[in-house]
């Protein structure tokens, strides 16, 4: 993985007559704004992604990247990976087969079949699904989509990190206008992968990982992707069980830090960026503001730094 | 009311060591990423705004603009007015009384309380509670700020179309880069008088108005400000009874189009903007687009059309 496979995927993802994907704001603030003893804050949001988080951007690279068979897409998410998938196959008018377990939720499944995803229900756990997904695919030859450890999925990621460059020095003339960090939530680590392999040493690409699903953690007091139980807040976008082959491979070259959360920060700071900021994201999203509010990350005086909001698929009653 | 004025009140606000005001972020779509048959939507959130509306604009400018007397300032209101002034109040130190009805809900008052006011409860209607705001100002010399008919105000409002523009143009070198038409949700007027004022002709700046609370509708068939039952989904924000002064004289000579749009469709535009955008917003932010959707107003093809997302002050559970 590395700039000029990004490169690819964002000249590949911008093509096309009718744009699929957005071009999200990024917000810069004064640190103060925020509460935050830093220069700047860029506030990516990319929870206004079609689909509600990043995710659309690696699904459409996948499918724009490869031969599409007649039977179309498939994937087993019932997550923000399974509505990105389903919204590109959408816009490309083909098919898409969605593998959900039965412990799904009913608004998440509504959400999919709008979507125009056929909807399987099978399997008492994701892995249950996962399987069964795997099996279908084998059968019918659709083209499978892995919510973060594809090259294509990767790649995709890593163009939001290549948009977030190029707006940060939108209008700024001196050098060294780029930021200083950028902190980012890892579940897979589909996305850490993608900013860290464009970024490479140029920003500090720094890992966030809540308590309860601490897979890249693990894996680097293991010395290897090892499996690790999952739960918590934000289990429900950050809760893969084994960090990606990909990730593991590209956060071990360029990522040096890689931090816990405990999950009522991550709460505090999701409320937090609703009361103050009227901004509605998922847990997941506010990992980046709770390790500034909490501390666990310190800046400096002068730094500027870069949170992803990554997604925003939640019930917003859960804000009120 | 003149870009004379704004220009002013832009720079007294942009003053000062620590900045309260946020510049919000404008978000330039393809119209077909909403459905618009129009080259372009510019999305200001300005719901994102310090306070969660517009209205922290024109308070802060007129806090600035005046002597502040030793019993600081004073205001009658439950909504976004008072949200906005106590905010202001809170960062430049002084004290804040606000004057509610008896009717206003019990969150509303929590939430004035947080940014420091002293809360006065009095009056079965905002109209009492007024009356007994203006009595306490005659008797402690507060500063008392209005809603939507001080000059300070509206040339306040009127730096978020200033701001408008300068975004637009940022990164453009073509000439008539700026916006084609303007919608704007009119409740007292004072947004409309002051976006109205900065563009003059130079855009066509639309008044939108719930079928429920059509202030300035009314005073356009009578031919002069008159007073409006209101009622209805957006009454909280937009359910001023009578068009201020200010933005009466504005809007003749500056709007020639003042349309109402239905409950439902604010509704749906409202629920639209989240389940598509994850934008969360308050009904009066919605009725641009609503605009759009019902066609009640009608774009062409090359149109470059501006909504402004004026405010996030509602109970996130009614998108659920």
């Amino acid at each position: 993985m590395n700039r000029s496979e990004i490169e690819s995927a964002s000249r590949r993802i911008d093509a096309g007559e009718k744009p699929f994907l957005r071009q999200t704001p990024l917000w810069k603030l004064p640190g103060s704004a925020l509460g935050v003893n830093c220069a700047e804050v860029w506030l990516k949001l990319e929870h206004l992604q079609v689909g509600g988080s990043f995710k659309a951007r690696g699904m459409l690279n996948r499918l724009l990247a490869n031969p599409m068979p007649a039977s179309g897409v498939i994937v087993a998410s019932g997550g923000n990976a399974g509505i990105a998938t389903a919204a590109a196959a959408r816009s490309l008018g083909v098919a898409c087969e969605v593998f959900v377990p039965e412990v799904s939720p009913e608004a998440k499944r509504a959400r999919l079949r709008e979507l125009g995803a056929t909807l399987v229900v099978t399997g008492a756990s994701y892995a249950e699904a996962f399987e069964a997904c795997l099996a279908r695919q084998r059968e019918t030859g659709a083209l499978l989509t892995h919510a973060y450890d594809q090259p294509e999925v990767v790649a995709g990621a890593g163009t939001l990190a290549r948009e977030i460059e190029a707006q940060g020095r939108a209008g700024q003339t001196a050098p060294g206008a780029g930021p200083d960090t950028v902190l980012v939530s890892v579940g897979g680590g589909g996305l850490i992968a993608g900013v860290a392999a464009w970024f490479e040493q140029r920003a500090r690409v720094v890992a966030l990982e809540p308590e309860g699903a601490p897979t890249l953690f693990r894996a680097r007091e293991a010395g290897q992707p090892v499996d690790v139980a999952v739960g918590g807040i934000a289990a429900d976008s950050l809760g893969a069980r084994r960090i990606g082959d990909i990730a593991w491979q590209v956060t071990q070259q360029y990522v040096q830090d890689a931090l816990l959360l405990p999950d009522d920060a991550i709460s505090a700071a999701q409320q937090w960026l609703w009361k103050e900021m009227k901004l509605a994201v998922e847990p997941a999203a506010a990992l980046g503001l709770a390790a500034l509010q909490t501390g666990v990350w310190q800046t400096r005086a002068d730094d500027k730094v870069v949170l992803i909001l990554c997604g925003a698929n939640m019930d917003p009653s859960r804000l009120a």
